[in-house]
Parts: C-alpha cells; sequence; structure tokens
C-alpha cells in the first residue's frame, strides 16, 4: 500500500521570478528583500600551507588578491548588495555574471569571460521533498568563488578533503577544486534520484490493485519530480561539454579526465531520468487499463443481474394484475393447481438458462473484480 | 476553484492573412487598409548630445544622414504607404525587407543585406489576454530603425537609460542599442510566460476535484497560449544564433557578450515553456484518469443499489402474485402466521449478504465519489 | 454549427501509381492513357523585345534554340510522348529527369546535371477540396521550360508582369524567371493553408458543444488536409536548401537573395502547418474529455434516478404482497389507520435523504448535460 | 464492408533466428538444414557478345575468372556450404560477409572491402501476404554475385535487358547492372507499398460506421505490415547514402546519376510509408472517438428508459399497495370515480415533462445509434 | 493462452546504488560487502605457446609483466579490494577507471587512458528472467583484464577457441582478443532478445481474446525487459563507434573490420528492440479498443434488457392497480373477456417492435459478445 512514501504530495511548478525590473539595465544587481544574509568564508592553501577562516567583510579578502596558492571564497546568502558588488569588482568578475547570480532561476551553464570561467549549477537535496538551489561558481586563474542562496551545502567532504590535504586536492591548482565540488553537487543526484526509483518500484507493485485517486496522485507527483530533476540535471550535461575542451584554458589536462568521468556520472542520470519518466508512462498505461478492465467487469456484474431478474420481475407482475378471473380468457392460470409452483420453475429456468448463457459467453469469470489486498496474493 | 483565472477563455488560431496579393511583385510594399497612422519619432545621440523629437514626415529625417553619432527612427503605425517607401529609400533598405515590414505575419528572424541587419522580433504583452506585435528592427553602420505595427510599446526603459545617460548605453554605437531594444523586448515575455505558471499552478492544485468542463477549459486554453508562446519565441532563439557570430561584423565584440546574455534568457523562456506545456498534458491525463476513477465509482453505486434491490423487488413481486390460494400448492405460505416477517427476515438477510460480498470486494469504499471542495482538505 | 465547412468530407489517401512497369529501363518514358493532350506555349524576351505564342509542335521551338535573351516553354499536358521526347533532345535534358516529368507522384526535388537543373515543385489548388499538380521545371544557362499535368495554373501574374515589363523580371535571366515561378506557386499556398486554418477556428469554437459525430468527422479530415499540405510543402524546403548555395552556379547571387525570401515563406508555411496539427490534437483530446464528462454526467442522472427509486419502489412492492393478514404478524400496519399516509412521509423521507446525500456530495450539479446551442451562450 | 481485403489477418513478429551458434568464430559459414539445395546460373557479357548458361558446379565459374567483360554469378538458394566456400575462395570475397549471407535476417547495408563491395538488400514480394528475402550482392572490378535465399526473384526484366540489348546495359560495367539490380528490387516495393495505401482507403471509409472488432484488427493488421516494410526499406536509404560517394570507386560518376534516382525512389516510399503510418494512427483515433461517442448515444437511451419509467412505475406500485382502504387516510383515491383516468393522465404528464426536459437538453438527437450500412448514406 | 509465458512477472525497476559515499574522494576503490571473493585466471599466448592456469593472489602475475606474446588476466568477483589495487597498480591502470570497476552500476562506455583502453559492457543472460553484469576490460599493448562480477560467463567459445587454436585467434594481439570477448557477448544478447519477441507473438495472437488482467500484466511485463534491454544495448553501440576510429591506436586496421562486424550486430539488436517496443505499444492499442468494443456490446445488451421489459413491466404495475372497479371510469378494461390475452398481445406487440427498432439500428449483432476461447476460431 505505498508505504514508501511519506513525503507531502505537492507538485512543484516553476516559475521564473525575476527581481530585476523588466528593460533594467543589464548587469544591474538587485537582491530580493526576502534574501538571507550572507556569511563569507575564506579557505586559502597552499602545497604546503591551509588556512580556513570566516570573514566579517568583503573587505578582508583584500590581502589574498593575487597571494601564491588557492583562495577560495565562499559566500552563503544573497541579502548584501554593496557585498556582491565589491567582490564582484575587486576579481574584476564580469556585471553581467553577477546579475545571473541574484537572480536564482539560472539553469546549469557555463560562460567564459576574458580571465575567469562563470559556472552555475544546481544543488539539489530533498529525498523527502525536492529542494533547488543555484550554487554560482567564478573560477580565476589563483581563486574559486562559490555562491550560495541559502546556508547549508553538500560540500562538506571537499572542505574535509582539503584540511586533512587526502589525496592530491591540495597539490593542484583551483581548476581541481572547482572539479571537485561540481563532482560533489552531482554525487548528492544520486540518492534523490534513486529514492525517485524506490518509489517507483512501489508503484509499479500496487498499479494493478491500489486505490485508483491515491495511485494517481503519487504517480502525478512522481513524474513531477522527474521532469524537475530533468530539467536541473540536463543543461548541466551541456555545461560540462563545453568545459571539457575548456575554452580559455583553466582546466589542465590532468583534470580534463576527471571532468570526464563527472560528465559520466551525469549521463547516468540522464539515462535514468529518461528510463524513469518512461517507466510512469507506462505505469500509467497500465493502471488505466487496470481500471477500465475492472470498469468493463462492473458493468457484466450490472447486465448479468439486470438480464436475470427483469424478465423474472416481469412474470411475477404479470401474474399480479387485476384482470377479472371469473371472465373467460381472463388469467386463468390463476385458478390451477400447482400454477404456483410451475411459475416458480419456470423462472428458476429461466434464470438458469440466463446463467448458462453468461458462462458459455465467459462473462462469469469474475476473478478481477475485487481490488482488496489478498486479491494479489492469490494470484 | 481556479480564482486566477479572470481572463475570457478564448482560443488564438494562428491565421496568415497576407495582403499582398498570391503572384505579387516580390518587394511589393501595401498597407493593409486598417494600419494606424504613423507617428515618427526621433533620437541622436553622440557621446556628448542627446536629440529627440517626433517628426512632422520622413523629409525631416534628411539633415540626420549620414551624420555623427547615432540615429534611432520609431515609427508606430504602418499606414502610410509613401512614407514607408521613402524611409527605406532613405537608408537603402533592401525591398524584400520593406515588404516584410507591411506584412506583419513574420516570424522572428535576421536576414543580411549588403550593409545593414533586418531584424524580426515579435513584442508580446497581456498578462490576462495575449497580444502579438511585430517590431521590425534594421540596423546598419550609424543609424536603428524600428517599426511597429501599433503605437504603444515597451520600450520605455531604453529610452529612459538614453534620456539619462545611464550605464554604457550612449557611450557605445547602434549595436548596443539594438541589443538593448531586443533585451527589453525579452525581458517583457517575463511576466507573461510567469503569470501562465500560475495558472497551471491553480489548475494542478483543482486537477483531482474540480467540476470537469471548467478545468478542461482553462486548461485547453492555457496550451493554446503555451503554443503561442512558443511559436513566438523559439524563432527569436534561432535569430540570436545567427546574430551571435554576426555575419556582416555590426555588432562588436563587447555587445556579442550582451546578446549571449539575451540568448540565455530566451533559452530560459524556452526551457520553461516546454516545461510548461509538459506539465499540462501530465495534467490532462491526471485529470482524465480521475474522471474514468469517479465514473468508476459511480458504476459501482449504480451497481450496489440494482444488485441488492433487484432481487430484493422480485421477492415482493412474488409475494404480489394472484394465484388462487385456495388450490393446493398455490402460494400455501401467504397463509402462514409470520410468514411476512420471515419474507422480511430473509430480504434483510439477502441484502446484509451482498453488502458482505460488495464490501470484501472491497466495493463499499466510496471515498472518492464526491466532488465537493470540502474532499481535499478532508485527504 | 460550423459553417464554415461546405467542403465535401472526404479524405484523401496518397497513392503512387506508377504507370512505368516495374523493373523498367530507367530513362523511359511513358505516358498514362488518361493525360491530357499537351499544348505549348513559348515566351521570348530580350531586354528590349517580348514574344509570346503557342505553338503547334516542338519543332517551332527549334528558332529558339541558343537565341539571346531568356525562352520560356510551357507545356501543359503529358499526353504526347513523342514531343515530350523531342523537347527532351533539344534541350539536352536528361533521361532519367524525363522519366519523373511523366510519374506525377514526384516529391518536390532540386537535381543538378551538367548544364541544367530538374526542379519539382507541387501546385496546390482549391481552398474547399485540396487538388495537387506537379509542375516539373527545367533550368538553362538561357532557357526555362515548365511541364504541368494539367491545363490551368497559378503563373498568370509571373505572365502579366513579363508582359507589362513590370519590376525587374525582363532584365534578369533565367533564374529570376525560375524565382518567380517557384514564388508564385508558394504564394497560392497562403489562401490554402490559411482556409484550414478557418476551419480550425470554427472547430474550437464548437468543441464543447457540438454533435460528437460531425465534430470528429471534421476534424478527421482536416487532419487528413493538414498531413498532405505538409507532405507537399515540407520537400520544397528541402529542395530550396539544395538550391541556394546552387550546386551549378545558374542563381546569380542577386536572386538568391530573393530565393532566401522564398525559402523564408515556406518555413512560415511549415511552421503554421506544424501548429494547426498541433492544435488539433489538442482539440481532439479536448473534445474527447467533453465527451467523457457528458458521459459522465449521463451516468450520474442515471444512478441518482435508480438509488432514488428502487427503495421506493421496493417499498410499494413489499406493501402489495398478498400475505394473508387476517393471520398474526402477517403486514399488520396495512390495518392501520393513516398508515398509508405515514408510508407517503416514509418514501419522501428517503428520497429527500437520498437527494441530500448527492447534493452533498456534488452529484446534482448538472449544468453540463446539454448540448443544445443555447448552452454555450448561458456559460 | 472492407471488400478489399481478402489476405489473410496474421501478423508477423520479426525473430533473428541465428544458426551460427553464439560465440562461434567469426567469418563461420554455417548452412541451415531446412535451406534450399542452390542452382547456379552464370551470365557473362561484353560489349559484343552475351552468353548466359546454369553451371553444375563453381568449378565451371573458374574460366570466365579476369575475363574480359562483365561475369554475373546469380546463386539461388543457400543449401550447399561447400560451394559458397568455394565461391567465396574464387572471388576473394571476406568470410564475415559470407557468414552473413547465410544469416538471413541481414538489414539492408553496405560494406567495403579492400577490392569489393558487400551489399545486402531486402527482396519483398506479396500484396496480399507479405513475403521477405535477403539478396547478397558482392560486386567487383568485373564481376557481380548475387546470392538469394529462394529461388525465384524479380530480376527478369533485368536479364531481359541483358539478353536484349536494350538501353546501355551491356555496354556498361557491373557497377551499372549492379545498379539495374537495385533498382528493380525497389522498383518491386511499390506495388506492394501501394496495395496498403489501398487497404487504407478501404479503412477510412469504414471507419465510422464498420464493425468495430473486424476494423481494429485489419487496422493492427496493417499497422504490423507497414513497420515490416519501414523495417525492410529504411536501411536501404542509409546503405545507399553510402554508396553515392562510393568509398572505393567501383561506381562511375554516370552511374552515380542513376543511384540518385534510385535512392530518390527510396525516399519516395519512406515518405509514403511515414504518412501512412500516421494516417493508420488518426484512423485508430477516429475510430476509437466513433466508439465512444456511439457508448454515450447508448447510455443516453439507456438513461431516458429508466428515467421516464422508473416514476411511472413506482406510480403504479403506489396503487397497487393492499392498505386497507376501509379505514380512514389509507388511498381513498382509490374509491373516487375516474381517478384511474386521472392517474393515467398524470403519468403521461410525467412522461411527457421527462421527455421535453431531454429534448430540451439535446438528449433526443439519436441519428448516430445505428451502426448499420444504410446508415451512411443517409448522411 | 499464454502458454510459453512461464517466467515470473516481476517488473525490474533499475536503481544505481552506489557504494562510494556521495563526496567521496575520486578513484576511491570500496568493495561492496557482499561481493563475491575473487577467483583470477591467467591465460598466457604467443603464435607457438599456450599456458592456461588459475592464479593464488595478485602477486602470481608478476613475472608476465612485459612478457612477449599476450596475458589475459580474468577476475571473477569483486570481493577483494587490496588484489583490484594491486592489480591496477601493476598494469598502470587508471584510478578512475578502477573506481568504475567496483561501482556495477556503469553504462557501457570506452575510455581512453595513456597507454590502455578502459571498456564496460553488460553481460546479459536468461531467457526467462532478465539477469544483467557489468564486464570490465582494460586493454592494453600487450596484455588484457577482464573483471567480472560474478562467476560464470559467456567466454567459454572464446577460450575453446584459444585453446584449440582455431581460426586467427592464437596469432594476432590482444584487440583481437578484446573483440573476440565483446563479440561473445554480443552474440548472447540475441537468443535473450529473440525470446522476448516469442513472447511478442503469443500476445498478439491472444490480443483479442485473452483474459484484459493477464495480458496487460504479461504486456507490462514485456515492455520493462525490453526497456532493460535497450538501455544496456544501446550505450555499446556508441561505444563501439568511438572504437572504430580507435584513439589510441590499439586496433589493428585488420581487427576494425572484425569490430564493424560486431557493430553491425549490436544495430541490429536495436533495430530489432524499437520494433519490439513498438510492437508492443501497438498491440496494447490494439487490446485497449477490444475492451472498449466488449464494453460497447455489454452495454447495448444492457439498454436492450431494460428497454424491452422496462415497459412490459410498467404495464403489468397499471393492472396490478387497486382502483375500485366498480366505479365508473376506474380500469374498466379489467372486466372485459379476454383483456388479459389482448394485454399479453399488447405486450408481445411492444416487444417485437424494440427488437425491430434494435435489429434496423445494427445493435443485436452481438458476435463479439464472448471471450471464451472457442470464439476466436469461429471467425
Amino acid at each position: 500500500m505505498l508505504r514508501t512514501i511519506k513525503r507531502r504530495l505537492k507538485s512543484i511548478t516553476p516559475r521564473i521570478r525575476r527581481h530585476t525590473p523588466p528593460g533594467a539595465m543589464p548587469g544591474t544587481i538587485k537582491v530580493r528583500r526576502d534574501a538571507h544574509q550572507p556569511t563569507i568564508e575564506l579557505i586559502h592553501y597552499t602545497n604546503g600551507n591551509f588556512e580556513e577562516r570566516p570573514l566579517n567583510s568583503a573587505d578582508d579578502v583584500r590581502p589574498y588578491l593575487g597571494a601564491e596558492g588557492v583562495t577560495w571564497i565562499n559566500v552563503e546568502g544573497l541579502g548584501d548588495q554593496a557585498m556582491l558588488e565589491q567582490v564582484g569588482e575587486m576579481f574584476g568578475l564580469h556585471r553581467l555574471a553577477m546579475e545571473d547570480v541574484v537572480n536564482v532561476h539560472q539553469r546549469a551553464k557555463v560562460e567564459e569571460y576574458d580571465d575567469h570561467l562563470f559556472i552555475v549549477v544546481r544543488m539539489l537535496a530533498g529525498e523527502e521533498e525536492l529542494k533547488d538551489e543555484q550554487l554560482s561558481i567564478f573560477l580565476g586563474q589563483n581563486f574559486l568563488i562559490t555562491i550560495q542562496e541559502l546556508p547549508g551545502d553538500c560540500l562538506d567532504p571537499v572542505r574535509a578533503r582539503l584540511r586533512k590535504d587526502r589525496g592530491r586536492i591540495r597539490k593542484v591548482g583551483p581548476d581541481y577544486l572547482c572539479y571537485a565540488i561540481i563532482d560533489a553537487v552531482v554525487d548528492a543526484y544520486f540518492p534523490i534520484v534513486d529514492s525517485r526509483g524506490e518509489v517507483l518500484e512501489d508503484l509499479d507493485d500496487a498499479a494493478p490493485r491500489e486505490h485508483s485517486h491515491t495511485f494517481m496522485r503519487h504517480l502525478h507527483s512522481i513524474r513531477g519530480e522527474l521532469m524537475m530533476l530533468r530539467r536541473a540535471i540536463r543543461p548541466l550535461r551541456d555545461a560540462l561539454v563545453r568545459l571539457m575542451p575548456d575554452p580559455i584554458d583553466l582546466f589542465k589536462p590532468e583534470t580534463q579526465l576527471y571532468l570526464r568521468d563527472c560528465f559520466d556520472h551525469v549521463v547516468q542520470l540522464m539515462d535514468l531520468l529518461d528510463t524513469y519518466r518512461e517507466m510512469s508512462s507506462d505505469l500509467r498505461d497500465y493502471h488505466l487499463s487496470s481500471i477500465n478492465h475492472r470498469m468493463n467487469e462492473i458493468m457484466k456484474v450490472l447486465t448479468i443481474i439486470a438480464t436475470v431478474f427483469m424478465p423474472l420481475s416481469f412474470i411475477t407482475g404479470v401474474y399480479g394484475m387485476n384482470f377479472n378471473t371469473e371472465l373467460p380468457g381472463n388469467m386463468p392460470e390463476l385458478d390451477i393447481p400447482y400454477a404456483y409452483v410451475v411459475a416458480l420453475l419456470v423462472m428458476v429456468g429461466i434464470a438458469t438458462g440466463l446463467f448458462a448463457f453468461f458462462y458459455r459467453h465467459g462473462w462469469l469469470r469474475m476473478e478481477d473484480l475485487g481490488q482488496g489486498e489478498d486479491q494479489h496474493e492469490r494470484e
């Protein structure tokens, strides 16, 4: 009975609510009123050194500009327009890109500027209820800036690897860090997509017997989520394709191998989502044909009942008529001994004949009438 | 109950009503009889200077021909054939392009001529009821001509930026002005598309319980509008692709970055429209399965009623027959004390048995019968 | 009530009835027995000169072979094999092309030979009933040959422009004439496609209330016609693409601009046909859901009637039974004063209760039952 | 009544029954046990000479190896493994190609080897029942080998042209012969495809009135055949594309023109098959909506009958009750003169009122109830 | 009655259960707890020599490193992380590839590294129930490593050919061995796909008469399997395309010919799967229309019964009313001799008239009512 689905059944209609007014000057950075106040976190490392600390203001970044090693600025929250403009100015980020940072409905994409890349990915969360956040990444020669809508992310494993100096992450440049972040985001898609697969498995199991209303609402909801997931993931595939022969040579050939691996994961996910989408269509058709079939069976029951009892009731009606039986020709059979018994036998005969007719036409196989739980076991 | 949809439910069938007769000489400029009388507006600016004034006739343009700076001629209304021909001649615009200016069913497109580009975009308006107007743009080395079907447009923010000299708009050439106009048109698409998303959200909410006729009419209407929007926006995407490696080098590399941003917006809109279209299909299927399901339930009620009462009525019919009970074998049970009570008990027993049968087959779960408003809350 | 559709409702199944027998030698010119006897018309013009006259036989063409200026031979009717072969021979036309001229089921196409192009376009006619004719065009260095299946065509505007020397048509070569002919054919498509849009508009209007049988027949018929139109027009688009970077340089760059315009018209038509096709699918779904909905409502009426009257009839049946009321326990209520009134009141109570039940479940909103004409106005 | 369809209604599920065991050495030639014993036929011609004779064994081919002119070996039947291997060895045919010759489920394809081409086409037959045979062609510098599954083919016109030296066939090389054979195979597709169009025409005619079961079986059968035809013909299109800029230069430029013509025929067929497929979908939808519509009408009849007679029967039931009329309040109306007439009039009034209600709601237009043959004429 | 389907009807929802935790360091080799303990098998051969033996540990491979001839290491089971890492290190396999070896949900793919290729193919089994296993292949200059999830594979024919030195397999390099393995895997797909074709054949046969519930479950199950098969096979096609102009030149031109043959087989399978998928859709539509049709027939029976008996019962009801016949105007017909007979004749007349009405409207052709087995034969 679809035990695994506990999440609220609500559909998500994607909307683009730009807060830059139509016709505004391109490159306008206008923060939303309800945006989170940002916190800034800085990680700086060279091959030997590692430093991690929160920053009070964008000014604190200045000492690290142009310093050796890799500087990673992570901003969580978009509520401070001045700060965002300051960061953009310090690192020479293009205004059009900064505008996209605050308009958080961007599709995943890669844009190349003179000396930096601007990358947008969608950070998904929620095995129960789907959540969707924009992660903007600026990759420069020796810096990486990530800007998120909300506090909290899926990048902790990356930070842990940086801190513990595990693997090659601290030995190589910001391009590898950028890859590691994208990879962490993609890795977080897997349990989300997989949980939808689990629901589909349950629905597939429930399709032929589940209560129709419940079934269709779950299916409708899961289809909506699959569409949302596809909307989030597919543009990332195209973006990664553009990164692979990287147009401004920020990614080293070595890191390209890793990007290819990440691309491979995204393709796997897309393939799975397409399969799920197709499966859900098949499920819907299967379920609808079950409903149709059941309707058919109900109609048969109704028709059998009506067909058997209507003639019988007609006969009783005939003998319930009040013709004056003392006149000749008026219902003389009422005055014959055992006529009642004969009438009953005739009625039994008619009923038997009709049932035999229905049996021979296969209408009496009614195994599929019920929708109770036990019925499935019996099959 | 679909409160947000107030707009008239009318579908829009696109039609091409060419007023150039079939087989006419190509390049024929033939204005429609009911076309608006045009007004001409001139904006001329150099980096330091700004002039804006209405013109009485096309002749007043002559002083600006070849002048330094950027000349923007804006014509609103297509009712004056002579004037249009004069403008075309003064700026050396190709006759085939001028023919397309007055045949206002063009798809968005870019056509390159020797020394000017001809660009068509569709100007949409109306969050309630969709309106569609053709905006023809000619971009030359130092001029920009925009020709509109009707008075009124969405270009006021651009004019405001020009007047106030905000941003870079007055410092750069007509290519940037051209971009700014296209961008303003695209920006105006966002609230229009978004309002359709709002309707879909309401429909999704209403799908399982809404009165079917109303629901389907709204869905049909919204599908028609989505198709119209797609028809208007998709060709623009292709046109922008052609502009980006601009074939006759009117767009400076710097402006190309901005065009890319504009292209990105159009892709976002297309992506959203495709999602909406797919969502509306899903909604239809969901709604139809709800109807099917409800029909199923109604049939069950009918069948239960008929199945329970038909045998009972048959029994009453039997005891309503007028056989002569004084003869042997004719309904002796009528003359037995308490036979009536027994008969009633038998009938209660039959009804109980049939209900038990239906209960065991799951027919008595009738939660989904109603379509009243309260029903949704209960779930 | 679908007033605009007066044309006969017949569907057109495309068939290829080759009259060249299977396995015949390629290049076999075999005219159909029922083909029209051809008439030949010659137009010859140089920049200064213009001559137009009917020819009695293909031999009369000889004086014009290789003459300065442009020679346009127009053949209407395919009934004379010898004449066709003679024409082919005089102008050096390839036998494979000549075979396609008489096998009149060709798709629009362009084939290049050593020194001439072979172009096939479909000439459509009939806003009421669709007619389809093959127009074969041979374009050489200084000649143009058009061969039609039947007398009568849509090329009169072209002839008129030639006679009156309007525009540039007599100043330029046969390539422009070829363009002018193709353009005239394409222009003739517009009213044909547009009339189908008009029908769709009417159908859209009629969808929720029209008599189903009539509606579906009209929709089926219009879908068939849209398919036919697409079949005729789409290959032309591909053919024009091949003409535009013309492989054997018969089209001058100047004329290429005009071809691009013509291509643009064809793309507009294809776009419109695709929209119409999609609209007709939507209409069908909308209409079917209306039918479904109405069936639902009918079932509700039936169920309400049966549910209300079956228990009432059962009660009357009970009191119509003939138990001997003189014995104890047998229907004593029959002998109570005013029991009849009580019974009637009970029945009224039951009916009221059932109606209340249905009302609370929303079954009594029956606004959509009717399909009469007035019903639409009321909404 | 679908007179034209006489062929057996059986569907054809394509299966690949490889007789080479899985994992066998590639290039294994293993003939099927039930394969036909082969016959070998040799045709040898130079420009002046022509020789045609049956061969007893593959050895008889040796004298012709390397001889001037064109040698065409035609093998019908795959039952002799030794002979096939011998032929393959003599002409240096690749073992992988020879393996495909005996595994007769190949799709149409072209494979180039060092000095020969291997071409597979599907030879179809049967306007009534579809038959499908593999024709393998090896084209070398001066030889052509054709190997067929079964005796009998559609190449007799080619042989006739060779014998009578009609056209250019004996003057040119084996490439033209190869083209002529492929062209003969393609020409044989036309009547087969066309006969399916004829059936569709009949079905279209029968759609709104034909008995549903019969109609759907024919439609299902025709859809299966269209799918089979598309499966056979589409790969041929791709194969011809590969032949046209022939990779190993066996086809002379002159013959390429002929191949293009043949390619054109295949494209026509594909276009027609796609149209037929789409038409059959439309037909199914049209037919299903007809069924739906008829169901609707039947439901209306049922509902009208029930709605009219149930209240009337209830009234007769009321006056059939046996309340003791001597007591006050118990059915005093039974003892009023002409009460019966009044009751009848009331009932007539009720029936009339209900019919009026239904008429005003448009339920009484029942023109579409019947499915008899005459009904179509009346429309 | 669908005898051929004996396999369990369970659907397979593909899931990706990565056991590498999200965000883990790329290149992490983490074996699953329930993975099989591996066995290692070594085959080494030169043109003259052949050696085959099981290995106890990865160390035993060392002597063969860099040895002349071809070394094939086959590992069955993924349960030993240390061993896998050791193998990877000895042969210089990339860590990202090794990670994919243990994450066994990879799609078929080819990845090129500096001096080796990494190839993944899906090994399918099970004509009754589909099983799916990952086979990872590393191809180097003189070695081939295959790593499988589970013991048992379809490569025995390849081993047999190696042992018996049949064909060219021992004379050529590891590229041919790699081809031979892929070819054996693809050959094993054929009986699997073919068995699904057999089921479809049975379903097609059963479509018009089979019990709906059973039919739809089988069809749903087969559609799920076809989707799984397509998911396994399609990526292999793309992978083979990448191998054919092999990017790092490990495949000799001669072996490329064989790969092309293998690619051809995969295309055949894909083509067949697409056909099957389309056939199953057609089957579903066909079956659903059969159900619809039968419902129609049932409704007709119900309507005929109700229409005939309701008026008759009404008449008997009228004459069962208890009006006081001694008063004038109250049912005088009850006291007329032979009135009963007249009433019966009137009722027979009404019934006859109604049947005639239905007959003329074609409702009485009820050939399709039954669903019994015998019915099909009769047609």
